[in-house]
């Protein structure tokens, strides 16, 4: 078994669970519960999130990992005749392998800008199909996805975020926020969107606990209680119900005690701002301006090289006759592990 | 936040995991680790397994749940026009939500006996359909799926199961086991089928994580490596694979170390063959005999009301004025708990 | 190419079609048409439909074949979680090369007694599927399929008609009627069920074209307008929508014309009566009595092959070391052939 | 019955069929054939077919409208993680109401100039994924499809089709081409595509029937036997398969007779080269330059007021305060309403 010493940025998924995760699923270890999410544990989880959000009477339920939870959530807002709109950089666009396409859907891409979709793009789409005389034949536009923060560690204002749950509300559609990295938006210097604004302005949302100090689970929220009928079903049907719902629900019960999830989500924006001072100072060329916790670094082959002698950098795409890198800082993140890394900028 | 203290015998999935496995997750927490389980523990898992089953280039995946395993194998093993033969009392014709058919394919279901199916229909089916003139119209049968133990808790025997996989392979189909509570079938007194016969006579099968001593997980085995080209990227669509393959792969690795894999089988066995022995001392009524970590009673209103105020037991069916309750015991079923029950029967 | 000289009564669509309906296609053959069912000769055959049925404002689609429209209104009536309950012997259950699971459905299959479905077990199938702990866990009933006449030649009374949509409605759930022989339905001696009734009792059926006299076509009728929104882009998107809609809606429209459609049915039922008649004179036995245009027949290999000299029979099934032939008669069959085939018995 | 009676030329399905197929149709009417394209007609249609194309051995089915047919073959050519490649205009992206997607594939969808695909970036397409380090997250492209003509009326030349299909070949996928209109394409003036050259530079190809004389029906042309086994019940469970399979091959084995579908091509073509003459003579502007029966005009309202109280167009779509307007002809189109055209123009 060999083991590559080096340091580590290339994603935030690399370590286990915060430790005060594995403490506490050590010790209700042996409690029996019920099976499928319907035991105490899975209850004090969905308490502690709806006071985190404002909503006593949300409906949530623990899912286990990104693409699986956007394909359930997906396929069931949708009727089988719609789609989904995304940005052309989504990960439902790119990077699941035609999940939502699995499901019978299709995504309706739209060009975004680091990420981001902007809301008059969105009104333009669909206030093109409503005016087109084959819209019939023609893939209804059913859901606004997108990610909070996106893929590009890009972030909606609070007031784009209301303009765009407005134009989808409008448009007859529902809006669904992918949160993977939601803690890392939270904790953001430049971020004004909590928690109970996204229960406000969206119909379903997840919060992510793989990247942002969980072993695995995402939290799906439904502000409004019955929004999808037989949702239970719809997730057994998608191979995303747990037996022990408790593995994922004391992950999250913890998370959302003592200010956890806020907690780790600082931890990684301070690192990552630490790291971004430095390489602006340094004269480094940062790929896209983004506020939270991943890096976009501009790089020559050469001093990919340099670096990658002393830690790992996550590949990103090659643009020109450079490379942008990644640099991913998490809830696991520590100070030495960023001292180290300004070290040999 | 209320909890029902009786003891449960209600399922094999009530309490988390063997704690070697939590301190294995704890003692590596922190090591960095590449995703989507090319990681060092995710092989280390691997070449376990592989030695156990005695195949040193099986090719093995490790996904999350029962539900989610079936169907992403099945739908890999299949083609758009094939179904799967499976028992009608199958965890796939009845409990799945209809997992398999959301992926495009029918279950074509024969009556079994105790959850077991005969190697006599299943040749008659694929005779009937080689004989039919309008077999072109029809389900082509692509995939024998059997349950070891099956949900009844029967088992099959060495002859059987070398039965049933002459007559798949002779019908040109390949063979698929269901091993969600596998650990149980190997230890049974009555079982001759050991993993290594498995990986001779199977096609594809998976050796059950979640029901058997770990938090989640089962541990997918194709005895050939390549047998479904691109299947990383099918259990990707399927939402089935896991950012941090840490957390299924080392819960494998601490199963297959120094024989716990075996030793929590022999837990549930020995547990349940103390109860059942003394049932039949005690004049109850066994609905049927299986071998495994499941019993089956029938039993009077009046006897449930009486235990249940001592433990709780899981429905299981009505039959007539009575009704068929199961006791499960498990990898975590202590020596007290059966003195217990025993004490209140 | 070389053509068999037998007349042949192995189907009822041997034929081409009603020569008043090619008539009909010929003269109107020059005049344009908007396309996509939005045409003249569409809403002439819709308003020919709706009268019939007694139904002003009913909602009606022109489809292609029978398992494209059992494949498209089963896919619009149900939810993602939902399976549809049908007999064994349903086309949909055998002959569909899986055209329901391709759509993500389970066929929820209750065994018949020659092609229909009691009451009975249609209500224990959804009591059973209401008391059970698990049903979160299971496919959900939502919607009843039988057909009429059934494959097998049978008829559901009015009585039990009335009792299946009873059952369905008080249940929840919507009931659909294959009618792809529905003309030899109500034409049938014993019949007491009339497509007014249908209208009344039904929330979908089809009126069988193909094999009742038109060269391809079948008529959905959803009684109750918007039954399904968006029905027309599920049409489409089964690949189920003509360019030409004029070329199904002209045959419905000639088949409503004048009686049409009532006196083909009786043509075949004409035909099979007289058959029928002559075999019991004769001592052959019949497989079942089924009092429409098909006619099931056991007979010796010996008894085939001589048929088989002067005439085409269908192959059916071995029952034993018999053989279930079938005889069908149609639209087509026309006096002369039965003549001939009363002369070989 | 209200009747609109301006000339229209808004699309290229408005009338009926070619009165010879009507005639053919009538001519064998009650001749008794076997189902689902196993009768004599068939066979005679295939083997013209197979004359036509060059190759003797040709596997040839015939399906019903466009987008079955390309619903159909893409799920038959596709595995279940693999999409296809297609041009954002093209009808499977656009304009089949999720069709696709139904079938549980993505369109990969790349931008086109005039509805047609340059080499280059299917070529880029290609080598990104194979370059890109996530593809095992990535639907893997699996098939190129394009359109012959496109839907813009535009055509690929010898050359391009060419380097389309060795570049599709050598990145190890197959080539299809939807010839809906292929008829116009043969004929066009400046096209040097033949059938053979299809039949030689695709993996599978269809010849469009509906918008080229018939009354519905595509003929897809698998030039190597046995491309995809079991392709009969992949039709069948896709819902498209005829049980009177003499309705579409009668109408080809018409079309493949003395040169006729030629014929009808080139009846299309020079109706609307005389179209176009006429209106750069007299100034109007053509959106864009397309060789085939369809012409895309600039219009203002004013202008199209004033047109369309004489005849009718096709509405294509807004641009800028003007309009594009669609001029379709077609086999129909006869000298009349040419002449009348002009006159008004």
């Amino acid at each position: 078994m060999t083991h590559d010493s080096r340091i580590s940025f290339a994603s935030d998924y690399l370590e286990g669970a915060h430790p005060r995760i594995l403490e506490r699923l050590a010790e209700t270890n042996m409690v029996q519960t019920a099976g499928y999410g319907t035991d105490e544990f899975s209850e004090d989880a969905r308490n502690r999130i709806r006071e985190a959000i404002g909503v006593p009477d949300a409906e949530i339920h623990f899912l286990i990992g990104g693409t699986q939870t956007n394909a359930t959530v997906i396929d069931a807002m949708l009727k089988p005749y719609e789609g989904v709109i995304a940005a052309d950089t989504g990960h439902i666009s790119l990077h699941e392998a035609g999940a939502i396409e699995f499901g019978g859907h299709k995504v309706l891409q739209i060009p975004g800008t680091n990420g981001k979709l902007a809301a008059a793009d969105v009104q333009a789409l669909l206030a093109g199909y409503q005016a087109d005389e084959n819209r019939d034949h023609m893939v209804k536009p059913g859901l606004l996805y997108i990610s909070q923060p996106t893929e590009y560690g890009t972030l909606y204002s609070l007031a784009e975020l209301t303009e765009l749950s407005e134009i989808a509300h409008k448009g007859g559609i529902p809006l669904f926020v992918d949160g993977a990295r939601l803690a890392y938006a939270l904790a953001a210097d430049e971020n004004d969107v909590t928690l109970k604004d996204l229960a406000r302005l969206t119909d379903v949302f997840y919060i992510g606990g793989t990247k942002c100090g969980a072993l695995l689970g995402e939290a799906v929220v439904f502000p409004k209680k019955g929004t999808v009928p037989h949702f239970f079903t719809i997730v057994k049907q998608h191979g995303a119900l747990l037996a022990k719902g408790r593995a994922t629900a004391l992950q999250f019960s913890t998370l959302f005690t003592d200010g956890l999830y806020e907690e780790l989500g600082r931890n990684g924006i301070d690192a990552a701002n630490r790291i971004r001072a430095a390489l602006r100072e340094k004269g480094y060329t940062l790929a896209l301006d983004a506020p939270t916790n991943q890096i976009f670094l501009l790089l020559t082959d050469k001093e990919i090289e340099r670096l990658e002698q002393h830690v790992i950098l996550g590949f990103w795409e090659k643009q020109g006759d450079k490379t942008i890198m990644r640099i991913a800082t998490s809830w696991a993140t520590t100070k030495e592990h960023v001292d180290y890394l300004l070290s040999i900028l």
